[in-house]
């Protein structure tokens, strides 16, 4: 094969096996403090709001977290910076 | 194996494992919270609209982590940006 | 072995391997939001029709996660955009 | 060997680890649907009803995770569309 | 080795590691329906009647699913269909 | 080593393994029906008839999945089926 | 080195690596069903017979499975009926 | 293959992967603290304030570690400065 | 290396490690049920005596599944049956 | 390839993977840590000061772990000590 | 390397390793045991005969299966029985 | 590759690696004692100074552990004894 | 590489290696026999003399087990009896 | 590589990895006791005297386990005893 066949099969596998990887946890977390807020709502309903703001607040940065990794992996996959040390010499 | 097959064939593996993988915990996490929303439920029955919201919206939030590991699989297996560096030269 | 043999061969198991392990956690999932629910129906059974909605949207959402393993698999199996690459030259 | 041994073979042993592998946490989930059930059924025999019912939608969804991976393994076993690709040319 | 032997003996393996490997959960999840009957036993005793009846609806869903590996583990030792690829050529 | 040599000696390991693997989780799940029926039985003494039935049923359909794989494992050892493509060409 | 050898070696391997497996969790089990008896007679003295007859019974049936482990590790180091395929031709 | 390929494809393979692994337990301790956040607000809604607080700083703090590996990360793929020992001789 | 120099050496070795491994799960059961025997005791001073004779019934068997390892050890280590067959050819 | 780059490709990754796994379990106490704050915070929100002086403390302790990692981490891809052994002869 | 080489290297890393793997369960059920006998006395101080008495005999039990393990390292380092068909011939 | 590269590869893999995985669970022990003296002080706020001075020891303590692995790992990256071996002779 | 050296440089890998597995639930054992032993103390700080006597014995035994693993290191290290097979022929 | 290369830098990769390794449970089991000992204080601020005597022991022989490993790490780098069969043939 030639080196490229290499460099773009491997980036495309690292791709999607890191974006699955990466999606594990923070949807495992998600759903942890999605179940925190059921619970607190259903103690204190007139919390409502407060609870609200915290959970979305939370869920951004989880999901910030996933996102870095899709960026990297959206990088690999369109824009690679280590390409160009292959392509030019 | 030419390059092609070799590429065709990876990505194709990649793809379906990758998926598999990218669903176990998301789907966790949605029994988790589905789970939470029946016990609150049945604790609150009269908060059923804000435990239904809540629940809605995390478990949109969660899906949306398995739509990412959904997208670059597709992506991989009909567009995959990289090919394009092995079909030309 | 020829190009092609490996190719069906190792789709082929690529599907199943995939199919078995992206049945796991929804399959979890899904016993974990049933639990639930028997426990919010033994609790509270005049709720037993809000429980019943949220449990089957629930149901629903989580069999979709699997779905999409399905799907991936079917489209390997029965038609892989990425044939066309591997027969045409 | 020649290319159809090592298929018929590897097909096989896929189909036999794959249905192994996925009835794994189906099991599991249908015990814990079925241990809530009866949990239910001690402390509310009243509502036998609506927790039967509950039960056997649920347990009829878990299965039907289970059957996804078993038709996966018959369609392999029996009738395999990538076989045509090896058999024709 | 000729190609039939490695064929017979990897399909020997296979069907008794796999049947051994899909045993594992279903066994567990007995153990879990069974627990759960004798513990709403202590506390039900005179719901014996629903409590043995969905014990045993339950049971006979979680064997079903060990049935499964053994069928085709019997198919794959006794009359596997893939194996006429391999004669008559 | 000759064929029969290997096919011997795999299928001689495979199945003590399996057996041995097989035999894991059937044992837990008896102690743990077991462990059930002591605490049912200290807590009501007087339903110690319906908690026997109950556990001495379960604890047959658990040695039922033990036993499928004592037959698989015994099948293999004296009268494996696949060894007459073996003998007879 | 020669067939026997083989053989020899990598069936005593098997069997005290199975045995050895095989014990573990039936032993795990028995701790659990004995440590469930000795709660129960620390709750309910005068219960002592019909706990003594089920703890009996069941470390019974766990030692059984265990006894299957032994039986087939015996059958493989003192008469294994695969040999005779390989001494006679 | 040259060398740079080999560098510029295993640094992308290992930011990706590093990423989707770093991101892992950071997502967990995110989701535990909302989760305890959310819980802290239901029985002290007053006391929402000093809660916040708390939980903000923390988040920024679990984050300042999944940062850290993006920063590598992207220290890889963009000026890995071990890369002048490369390409100037 | 001859064949008894494997055959010596790698019998060694599966009788250490067997032994290691089989004693495992045997050792956590007895500290188990000691464990809640000194937990009974505490609970209830009086009944010392069926307590005792329960512990020591339960112990025994425990150790009988550890020497079921030991004595296949030292079969092994002392007089394997299989030796038999490569010594005499 | 050259001995220069192996050494850098290797550098790079073990970096990268590194600090990747040392972040993962001062991430999980963080979570730990903050989450106890804000229990105690529900519980004592008169004691908030030695609350939060405590957590930042603790905080800072377990950063510091983290910190052991990326210092090493950094020295190897800026200024490995050992390169001088390679560049000098 | 000779046969002699290997042989001795070979049997000190398996008794080393045993040695530090069949030590590990024996070791957590110790502290289990003390860890249920300091318990016991803390709420009956007045049993404290017999608890010792159980905690002695329990230990003693457990240290019983180290024993095991480290006698076949002895023998396998000291006095190996093996070793004399290695010599002799 | 010369040994010295070989030697200088491994040598820093093994420092970061080793850096990163001896700083796990001394991380997770500061955690867990962090959130004991929180949940302590929010007990017996007037007891907060022989808490604080308990934990400032103990964490004290846990740091010196992963200082253990840290001065090994700078040992071996700046002055290692085992390297003049290498370069005298 | 001579023989010699082998066995010196695997031995002493072995030795370190055995030695930091060895130590991992012996100090778990300690750690959770210590936290029973404070447990204790808090309840029944007049019954201070028989708990510290117990958990002195208790940790004494659970270091022999330790201590075990290291004699045997060092045996390995300083005085190996198999080393005498090596030198002498 | 010669041999004293092989024999130095493996020795520092094990000495490495056999520290951080070693070093794990012991944290943890420091941090459990840690933990105990706040909580201990918490309950029974007046028994604070004997706790921490308790608490430094227990530390200390936690701690004692951890010095094995590092005693034998630095006899390996710095004074290893089986170097001398090394370099004097």
């Amino acid at each position: 094969m030639s080196d490229m066949t290499w460099f773009a099969l491997l980036s495309t596998i690292a791709a999607i096996l890191g974006m699955a990887i990466g999606v594990l946890l923070p949807a495992y977390a998600m759903g942890r403090a999605i179940s925190s807020a059921l619970d607190a709502l259903a103690r204190q309903p007139e919390a409502e709001r407060s609870i609200m703001r915290t959970l979305f607040i939370g869920l951004a940065m989880i999901e910030s977290l996933a996102i870095y990794v899709l960026v990297i992996a959206l990088i690999v996959l369109f824009r690679n910076p280590l390409l160009e040390y292959l392509i030019k010499p």
